[in-house]
């Protein structure tokens, strides 16, 4: 069962708004097992409306059209459908009844605009509206299918769960195809993407010519993330829900085993697990606190790290010494240049104090685009300092204009701090 | 010219990422006059993206494919731009040399796969690489073209203004074509979306109703953008670049006056402006250096200010108190609740004092999901010291989450300094 996504609208041509519908829907159909190899946008203009709905019909077995059933002239996918099926349109009073009805509830009249919400081409089924005024609808064209349903998000939805996924699973059992797809993004930081697939290569071999007697398979792709890393995603297609989180459970051990041996400690979490829950588990296990002095950074680490609920408990704070003279005077770093291994341990060790945390973390660099202290735009220094042990530096060297050598150095400076304290274990 | 986006990546139909490049471009395109009439999202497969270009290419003048030329397995899209062209791919040398070169300049060698992306379909030109390693591709097919260039945004939107917005302004002159569109947005902080549209409502009707002798147009248009406020965007299309700039530079001048009639100081910023740029334009008039308290928002303020080139001449830096204990002991806060006007008060001078600024800001409340000192989630206070002043606070009640509540403390607390500091002039 492969089913086409067309979302109707000349404001997604044009940029004014993202298409998180189908997104929403991709993410919906995927966890039912349900194929989608394709998505359209089209505007506002019936013959090309006909046109992307006439190109998905001949390369998929049903489609999904969102937006245009609205009041307005522009909203014309009720027509286009008509034209596709080769059918008129029908006013059904019953359909008038409920939208006068609706608006009666918020004591208004129903403008007449709202009459054309009513037609329905003959031979579709009517999915009933209970939010907005618009009715979805379910058009057969022979053994293939158009479902429409409104673009405002929150009726989509409703419509799309209360009546598109039934008739899908039903179908898909009519045609023996159910199955259950799941996903499990693991998430990377201090390996290529090359260097990546390089490792895994000879899993993705395997799992490519692996063939289950149930028809299960198993998928591995890769995702540059900037900078929240390289994601390396499993996909499971099984045919029950526990099926598949076991083929995911057992290949997530594989891939962290295969990663461990041959990069490192390079996987930081799971999902929705941002560098920021890495660090925030490993703190809270070895039951220390946290403080900061950042230069270049401006914050930016500071801001990520409150990011996960229930901070207080081991982020003491940040000092933020943009000026020289702020990092002389609160965190005791040595008279002269600031962009310096020295200095990042000087601030490492002045957080701790000032901040009064077990651990401290420091970071001055070159933001650019202009050097500092003879040192070239992305020369960072991040300094560590960690209970029982003297300070430490680490120097990289970062790509990128101002904002992306920010950025690269607070998700780097974090990574430093998780190997460092997973080294403590 | 009729061009269709196509956007390459199976992570786009599961929903796993929302499709914004294809937004961003559609932006684009209608900006510079060129017609979109469809996008197409397609996963990664041969087959099925030789048959979306086709698809693309019968109905569009050219095609702009995004993704899929990074250096996995998965990456197909230079395969797949060949089939439609009927030709070879070559590997190219020189690419291959700046890859290297790329790579060693992070000292890193590079592995084997990266070597695909030196692949260029035969009759095809390169947009070369200046951030990541896979060039772009401008391939001819008759009086048609593909354009090819990379998923990650910053790559893909470099190519897309360096090479595929210049090429295409040739071919539309080269048609006749030429029209000029230009915009302009003004964003605004402190009204509300419908407040905005009722203030400009006639003047959006006149605009409508305005017909040129040379067949320019003015339309305006409201976008709300969550933290960075409401924007109204102004679109002049013209015969010159010229005549387009000077019906901007005239409607901003009108809508200024309107807003500032009707709504007082809303307007903060012009286009890329933000609320920083404008803060440091004032701070820099003034001759004034700023020094930052933070506590909920954990340093996201700070980090908005370093993002204006040459901070360092009026921004001090910022002591992000996050545990109370110090809030008393760095900054001077009384014993007692932190989440209250005279802990923010007292916050302002602290940073003041402890960073030597003039202007010291300070912001404490609470980001949820627990409430904190009997204050309930969403309060906030900002507490703003100016030279000869006495300290002053201002107490908010924000919606949304723990995140959006951290997003509107920063934006709302800048754009009160914002108007102090005008109030100054």
């Amino acid at each position: 069962m492969r089913i086409e996504i067309v979302a109707v609208g000349t404001e997604l041509l044009l940029g004014q708004i993202a298409d998180t519908n189908s997104a929403w829907m991709g993410e919906q159909l995927a966890a039912a097992g349900v194929a989608s190899h394709f998505h359209q946008a089209v505007g506002d203009n019936q013959s090309r409306i006909v046109l992307a709905l006439r190109t998905a019909l001949s390369r998929s077995d049903g489609v999904i059209v969102c937006g245009g059933l609205g009041p307005t002239q522009d909203d014309i996918t009720r027509e286009s459908i008509a034209e596709v099926m080769h059918v008129e349109l029908v006013r059904d009073e019953r359909i008038i009844e409920r939208i006068r009805t609706m608006f009666s509830s918020r004591r208004r009249a129903m403008p007449d605009n709202n009459l054309r919400q009513a037609d329905v081409p003959v031979g579709a089924a009517i999915i009933e509206q209970t939010r907005g005024t618009a009715p979805g609808l379910v058009c057969p064209l022979g053994n293939k299918v158009i479902y429409a349903v409104p673009g405002v998000p929150h009726e989509m939805q409703d419509m799309f769960e209360r009546a598109i996924l039934p008739d899908l699973r039903r179908r898909m059992a009519e045609a023996g195809e159910e199955a259950v797809i799941k996903s499990r993004v693991i998430r990377t930081w201090g390996a290529s993407e090359s260097g990546l697939a390089e490792a895994l290569a000879d899993r993705v071999d395997e799992l490519d010519a692996w063939s289950s007697p149930d028809g299960s398979t198993l998928t591995i792709a890769f995702l540059a993330s900037g900078i929240e890393g390289i994601k390396v995603r499993l996909t499971a297609r099984a045919v029950t829900d526990a099926a598949a989180a076991a083929l995911l459970d057992e290949e997530e051990g594989r891939i962290r085993g295969i990663l461990a041996e041959r990069l490192g400690d390079i996987v930081f979490g799971v999902d929705d697990q941002a560098m920021e829950h890495a660090i925030a588990a490993l703190l809270i296990a070895r039951k220390l606190t946290l403080g900061l002095a950042e230069s270049l950074t401006g914050g930016l680490i500071g801001a990520r790290l409150v990011n996960v609920p229930g901070s207080s408990a081991w982020f003491r704070g940040c000092i933020v010494a943009y000026d020289s003279a702020v990092k002389h005077a609160l965190l005791g770093v040595s008279p002269g240049p600031v962009v310096s291994a020295e200095a990042a341990e000087e601030m490492a060790t002045g957080a701790q104090r000032s901040l009064g945390s077990d651990v401290g973390l420091g970071i001055t660099g070159v933001a650019g685009p202009e050097g500092q202290d003879g040192q070239s735009p992305g020369t960072v220094f991040v300094g560590l300092a960690l209970p029982g042990s003297p300070p430490a530096a680490h120097q990289l060297h970062l790509p990128g204009d101002r904002d992306r050598v920010r950025q690269f150095s607070s998700i780097s400076a974090l990574d430093l701090l998780r190997r460092s304290l997973l080294a403590r274990s």
